[in-house]
């Protein structure tokens, strides 16, 4: 994957998890880069998002790093804001920025006081040891019950082109309504702060606003693209759009693929609802449904539970005219059962990737497509003991 | 359990369920009764409860029997409404009645044809063996996931008293917005129709509108109340909803704790909440949220989800003024951790019955009781190979 120019990247151990693994990440641009981000829409807001928040507003959508930490949310904690305008100052000291320029995010558990000195001690090591190639090292650090790391990369225009490149975390707790968890893209290209704030907007909507695991919304999602224009090349925002919603939509579905304990990506596409926004309530009630996700763990083709979940999203449809298929299979016609080889789908239905295609027959043009993935049985297993 | 007197029970196995269980259930009143029911608000609504809609519309509340089936839903079926009115007319027949004195309701698996001769069939038998005292046999051939029976009773007035005895069924599938799965009640006092339709309803918005094991609503939920008059006792408005409040209450904490794969039933208060609606609200967030129900399940007091599941309700309200009890022990106060003894509170977490409180501080009065489960790998193994 190519990198965009001009960022440079560390990871350490900072002893914030209890496994010795990297739980800080840093990225730099070389020079002050426009940025915009979004946020969760929980009413219970982490104290980094709140201080990254502050930081973009009064920097008018400029940041030189990223600051990240793994192992505690500081969220709902006594000094959270003390601690992540601590780590932010004590960064921006390090690399001769201002602190507004530093935008600070954490994950991890709630409720549990971050000690801000193990992120102010490890910040000289970071920043001596910051590298173009530690991409994937950053990458790593920001993991929870993640499985593997998330990235993915494009590039915008023809020679002398500029680059995208994304990385994200994310696994359990994901179902954004507006960003999700971490996602944090970089790219070379020239773009203006107010042009990245409504592009990302966009692209967030039909990406990260597309998936669900588990039906909750994180306190601390954000998701922030940082252009640092050191490419020198300028792209129509047309096609820098469409490249950063690529970016996003691949970072989005890893998401989805790793979804805790996932054995399986479903793609949703629902087509012939009133509108896009009815279309999207179907999809998103289908992706919610445990009874529609467990089905898909046992590769059971159960339409009949497609139906009934669809039948909860509030819009309004006659299921006369609904056809289901999975893996493009028919298996529901006209809102009833099709004629299928069992024991055919069933096998289809045992691959990492399923689909499921929700269709209504007639003049509704509304359609949306839509990611999760099955639960199984692990789901509850690393989630009845994360904490403890 | 006292049972109301002029009903009689019946059950038999048609052939419907694959194990040979009694698939079919026959309440009758001796005499014609008022009757009232609330049904599913699933857009996908299975043909028995359009049929029992229909009838008890033309009827004016007036029932004579009740003739139930488990496992096949009749839903997203085409003989679907032919099927339902067969075996109305049928019993109708048997019984002497009219066949909108009958209502139908099914249970079960969706879009498989429900073959109307095996229930028809049965009618000779079934009605030949009511009995008073077959009631747990009625409840038990109601039965589809669940692992017991769920009946309940209680008496309104003194001496010379009139009865409710209900019974249900449902261990998946649950979240009502309106009725929920199967729900019976019959009683000997004497009350018109439109009081029982006014009763029913505002009893069934705090005992089945309360409980959640999975988020989802079935295309099949009808809970219905018929009163014959029997006992010659009219009792007051205020004390019948009261004891019939009692009985489905009790019925829809059953169902929780016989969630699919449950270990425990969870009893959520929320207190502080701008409006009752508000509380409510958040108590839903609270007994939907995987991340939540999995913790439970684990014995794990962990009170950040509560928090961060209260965020995502919609409701607007100040982290800062939360506390938030587990089993009467306060682990968060002002959203902040509490001291509390953690291996003490997983100990107490591991018992049958825990109790969630979520009270905000301040001036608001809103408050609301809910009932949801933990979620365990079983409700996972159920539901991944249910249909199949």
């Amino acid at each position: 994957m190519k990198l965009p120019k001009g960022f440079r990247y560390a990871a350490a151990y900072a002893g914030i998890r209890k496994t010795i693994d990297d739980d800080v990440a840093l990225i730099l641009s070389d020079r002050l880069a426009a940025a915009a981000a979004v946020f969760t829409t929980n009413r219970v807001v982490a104290a980094p998002v709140d201080v990254a928040r502050k930081n973009l507003r009064a920097s008018r959508g400029h940041v030189r790093a990223l600051l990240i930490n793994a192992g505690n949310a500081n969220c709902a904690t006594r000094t959270g804001e003390r601690v992540a305008q601590e780590c932010v100052e004590a960064l921006a000291r390090a690399i001769g920025s201002k602190p507004r320029e530093v935008l600070p995010a954490s994950t991890g558990v709630i409720g549990v006081e971050l000690d801000g000195d193990l992120i102010v001690g490890v910040i000289p090591k970071l920043v001596a040891s910051l590298d173009e190639a530690k991409f994937e090292d950053a990458a790593r650090a920001m993991m929870t019950t993640d499985t593997r790391i998330k990235i993915a990369g494009t590039k915008v225009g023809g020679p002398g082109a500029a680059f995208i490149a994304g990385m994200t975390k994310g696994s359990g707790m994901i179902h954004p309504r507006m960003a999700t968890t971490l996602a944090f893209v970089m790219t070379d290209a020239l773009v203006l702060p107010a042009t990245l704030r409504s592009i990302l907007k966009r692209a967030v909507a039909s990406s990260y606003n597309r998936i669900s695991v588990d039906g909750d919304t994180s306190t601390n999602d954000m998701a922030a693209v940082i252009a640092n224009g050191a490419s020198g090349v300028k792209p129509p925002a047309k096609a820098f759009e469409l490249a950063l919603t690529e970016v996003l939509e691949s970072l989005a579905r890893q998401i989805v693929r790793d979804g805790e304990g996932a054995r399986k990506l479903i793609t949703i596409d629902v087509s012939g609802a009133p509108s896009d926004g009815g279309a999207e309530s179907i999809a998103r009630a289908i992706a919610n449904s445990p009874l529609v996700k467990t089905a898909i763990a046992g590769s059971d083709p159960n339409w009949g539970r497609i139906l009934s979940a669809a039948g909860n999203a509030g819009v309004t449809f006659n299921p006369r005219r609904v056809d289901i298929d999975f893996q493009r299979v028919p298996v529901c016609r006209g809102g009833l059962a099709a004629e299928f080889q069992e024991l055919a789908l069933k096998a289809k239905l045992d691959q990492p990737d399923c689909s499921i295609r929700f269709a209504i027959r007639g003049t509704g043009r509304g359609h949306a497509r839509f990611w999760t993935c099955d639960f199984t049985e692990d789901y509850i297993r690393i989630n009845a003991s994360y904490r403890t």
